[in-house]
């Protein structure tokens, strides 16, 4: 090739090298230095240009290394074949839709997700944290265990046995970023399994992940104390998914017939497991805690998944899964490669925040302000008389009712939305279309305070009066 | 049946109706109370045990609500049959194995994993999350966006663009706990892509979750500028997965030509996408950053995944992912349902790290510490001479050498174990058990001082010499 009629800014900001770089590259995306051109040597082009030899060789790296040249042994360097189909500086297409929700007027809004952050104890929280970022723990920055931090995990264990008579090791809990992903790692180990059982209505959420990962799902009948088990028996199913402490949307608590019947089920085939979701055993306001199912089963058939997005907050994404010990076994042998998901920091804290006491003090004191919450809401319901019927009172932070007044469910949730209050659909959570209250919903009440319930119920009782057909 | 003989304790600290439901409970699991029996109202108990009748109605609650009775409505309370087949109280079976790995000398370890923690700016850290959690951010605890903050987003749009000349958008980007994650929700959304191209021998992490997702994985041929696309047209592969700016473990760097190439083959066919895994970029010591494949691509074929495990560190979990528009809407349509997996705490820290420019500052500084290790570590080996070659220099924390003594793998990792030295085997990164190289070993150098390096490189030295018969 002819030399390179480079002239160089020796004053300029751009390296020497980075320019030459430039320059060659230039020529070659242009065409003006064909392919299979040899460059210069760059002893030869450095004496040309009156540099280095060490410039003309990092600016030779780098078209190397992005593939513009290439070094033959002996021979020198060679200007590589480029089809550059794709033009570098046309400005990418886009068929971008913007995706920012509209934002709603301020509703009184009986959403059955999040939590009552009022009261969170931002100030101990902060204090765990800042001790343990000025401890300088290096390590805590480092990869850590795959299935958790082991003091973590410890006093995960710990709180179990005291709060839900499980009995676990350490071994035997994995922590995880939330219950969409402990299921999904659940699902991936379970690859076996083909079919599960679920209740309808159910929570949709453990619905919607089974389904991505290409689990078959059949739904079973349901009674008023739980999940009937000969229909289970009528099915593929190898696995059921159950809250058995509160079921999630209808509040029902599974009887101990019931979870006898589970677990001798579970029993009568090797790999077959329960899925026990306890997802807000926490809050129980009348009579004592129900055991979880995984209390009561010596035979290690229960699947136990806990989470901290009611009890402590739901931002912090954390969850934890008690595995028997077959599964504990085939989780070592094939996914343990799996890194953990949630970050030492958080683990440390979280860690803390169970061991030091705070944990109990802030559920003891939850348990009581939505104690005071579901009273209020159950007791202004109350005055609706025979208009409504309850569902799933006494524990967690939503109930189901259903309004007898001859409206569906829509005209329900439609009439109080037109007058400023969000109740929510149960038919959305019927995974099998077949729903069979049309004129039930939920509400939640964690995010609203005392006046806000006793407002929305009497605006509601107002709107649900019996004079369904004005609407 | 008969008045139950129960005797209260008032003083004691247990509730009466605590004693109520226990006895009662006691009684039916024990078999004196026989199932069907109708129990006293509870009117009439609270009169025989002179309590108040809300004592009494908390005990049957609680019975009900664990199965032990049932309330048939205008009749009264009757026991349920209860086929009590496992024994509550019996010790649960443990086949339990102790995991905990044993401790391991102190050695001069390669490892090829893990970045050097001691310059990590704690003090900057603690600072943004003090100030984070003084604003009692109320709404930090709270469920987030499904795909990260918008705040973190937007930050890890801007220096993608900076750094890495991708252009996008922050709704096109997907936060995450991790690649693993992020990796699995891929596979998740791609479940009509049955068969993923991959290089060998590859990042075996990614492999892993490939297969743990069911998907086959075709292995293609490589040169030294890069992936082989002919190979891949050979292949019934719809996904290919490289690392073009530093493949790992071999350290290559993907031609211009062969980018082309991919984004060429993914072209050719609706629904063929590459994944770009970048997980090293910012550590590129000479010559400029190679600029990512992503950047190139104008069609729209590139799913990029980043992260910031090595750039800040392994334990704060968090990657992202960027997706092509058809994907994305994919995305929204079938699984966003699927929460975010990193806590919204840590999004915030990380989004004012790299909005207040500590991010940038810490790659620089980083960068330059990297480079003096990986040229020590160059220049120490490089005094082997013809005994070994080396691959993958100027970027990453780790390089491949062959060593040319006789020695195979095995030998040359144990002999430098018995010497204290811990280097690994390349053949664990083939995927299809036909590694090319029965003589090469990784070598990082991220967690390693520089004396350390030189130790352990003059061991080696020693004990590679060319006399690989005495072993």
């Amino acid at each position: 090739m002819n030399e390179l009629t480079l002239v160089l800014d020796n004053a300029g900001s751009t390296p020497l090298y980075e320019q030459i770089y430039q320059y060659i590259k230039n020529e070659i995306k242009s065409g003006k230095i064909e392919c299979k051109t040899k460059l210069p040597s760059a002893r030869s082009l450095a004496r040309h240009l009156q540099v280095s030899r060490s410039t003309v060789d990092m600016a030779y790296t780098q078209l190397i290394s992005e593939g513009y040249i290439e070094s033959v042994p002996c021979k020198g360097y060679y200007v590589c074949e480029i089809s550059l189909l794709y033009d570098i500086n046309m400005p990418k297409k886009s068929t971008k839709v913007h995706r920012t929700k509209p934002v709603e007027e301020k509703l009184i809004d009986f959403t059955p997700n999040g939590i009552d952050l009022e009261y969170f104890p931002f100030g101990m929280w902060r204090k765990i944290s800042r001790s343990i970022l000025n401890e300088e723990r290096k390590e805590l920055f480092d990869s850590g265990d795959s299935k958790g931090d082991i003091n973590l995990r410890r006093n995960i264990c710990n709180y179990l046995f005291e709060a839900r008579n499980v009995h676990c090791t350490p071994d035997n809990i994995i922590i995880g970023a939330g219950n969409d992903y402990l299921m999904t790692l659940l699902c991936r180990l379970m690859n076996r399994t083909r079919v599960i059982a679920m209740e309808s209505p159910t929570y949709q959420r453990a619905y919607q992940v089974f389904r991505a990962n290409d689990k078959s799902i059949v739904t079973v009948n349901v009674e008023k104390d739980g999940i009937d088990v000969e229909s289970i028996r009528m099915t593929d199913a190898d696995m059921v998914y159950v809250m058995p402490s509160h079921q999630y949307p209808l509040g029902t608590v599974m009887s101990i017939r019931k979870r006898n019947q589970l677990l001798k089920w579970a029993n009568e085939k090797d790999f077959r497991y329960i899925i026990e979701d306890d997802y807000d055993s926490e809050f129980r306001y009348h009579g004592k805690p129900i055991p979880a199912l995984m209390g009561i089963d010596n035979t290690d058939k229960v699947i136990y998944i806990g989470t901290f997005s009611k009890s402590i907050a739901p931002a912090i994404r954390m969850s934890y899964m008690v595995l028997p010990e077959q599964l504990m076994n085939l989780y070592e042998e094939k996914i343990s490669f799996y890194s953990q998901t949630v970050s030492r920091i958080d683990q440390a804290v979280v860690s803390e925040f169970i061991e030091n006491g705070s944990f109990e003090r802030h559920l003891n004191k939850m348990r009581s302000i939505y104690r005071e919450k579901h009273d209020l809401v159950i007791s202004n319901l109350k005055e609706m008389g025979d208009l409504i019927s309850i569902y799933g009172a006494n524990a967690g932070l939503h109930i189901v009712i259903k309004v007898n007044n001859g409206m569906t469910e829509k005209e329900l949730i439609d009439r109080a939305r037109a007058a400023g209050i969000k109740v929510y659909p149960l038919s959305e959570y019927y995974i099998d279309g077949m729903e069979k209250e049309k004129n039930a919903v939920i509400m939640g009440f964690a995010k609203l305070n005392h006046s806000e319930i006793q407002k929305g119920i009497s605006i509601l009782k107002e709107i649900w009066k019996g004079n369904g057909g004005i609407i």
